[in-house]
């Protein structure tokens, strides 16, 4: 598979976690239907609402342009959202990361995996 | 145009009415692509959060399937927004009607003209 199939598969499965969790919510078709940014996964518990951007990655650190990270803090803030970054490492699982945690280099921010260790939070912590 | 595509089209614009008017959401990409309910339209101003299923109709009364009403209604609860039908007659606009507020006939949900200019909110109204 390749990578960006299997990235849709795990989201897919993410989002299949939070409805067993007690969550609803919609997972977005992806960028280009309409002009407005969206999150990947918009979910709720009634109680925590969350805005999330879904990455897996086979590397120790992935940088995210600055757009993506202001879209969605923007339409967080708009929709009463926390905005999170889920990042998946290979055999490692799902860290959440408020965006307000993202590590910021020369010029984007990034998640390395010890910064996910130690900001992030796992998936038993973000549905509580 | 087709009907179908026609209530695509009002749909894509009433989005774009939320997002003029402070609110921020999704659009989701319709039934069938995920196992689990959701509703035409999520959108949320922070303070008031709106789970929306939209109807462009040509007739004066719309029956609605008693499944599509009580996802909408468990997807909203789990959610913590509110449901509502957006329901546009040919001429007269949008009209709100909270799920509760819907007719019931011998075997199903239905909205006609003369109960949305009784119980549905106008677009001005719904945004407050």
């Amino acid at each position: 598979m390749s990578t960006k199939s299997k990235g849709t598969r795990y989201e897919r499965e993410l989002f299949h976690m939070f409805w067993e969790n007690g969550f609803s919510g919609v997972r977005t078709a992806g960028s280009g239907s309409t002009p407005f940014p969206a999150p990947d996964l918009l979910v709720s518990n009634s109680r925590k609402i969350l805005a999330i951007e879904c990455k897996a990655v086979r590397s120790n650190r992935k940088y995210f342009p600055e757009k993506e990270i202001s879209e969605l803090n923007e339409f967080s803030i708009k929709f009463g959202a926390e905005p999170y970054i889920a990042i998946r490492f290979d055999r490692k699982g799902w860290f959440f990361m408020h965006t307000r945690d993202l590590g910021f280099g020369k010029t984007a921010h990034f998640i390395s995996y010890d910064l996910a260790v130690e900001k992030g939070k796992k998936f038993e912590e973000i549905i509580q």
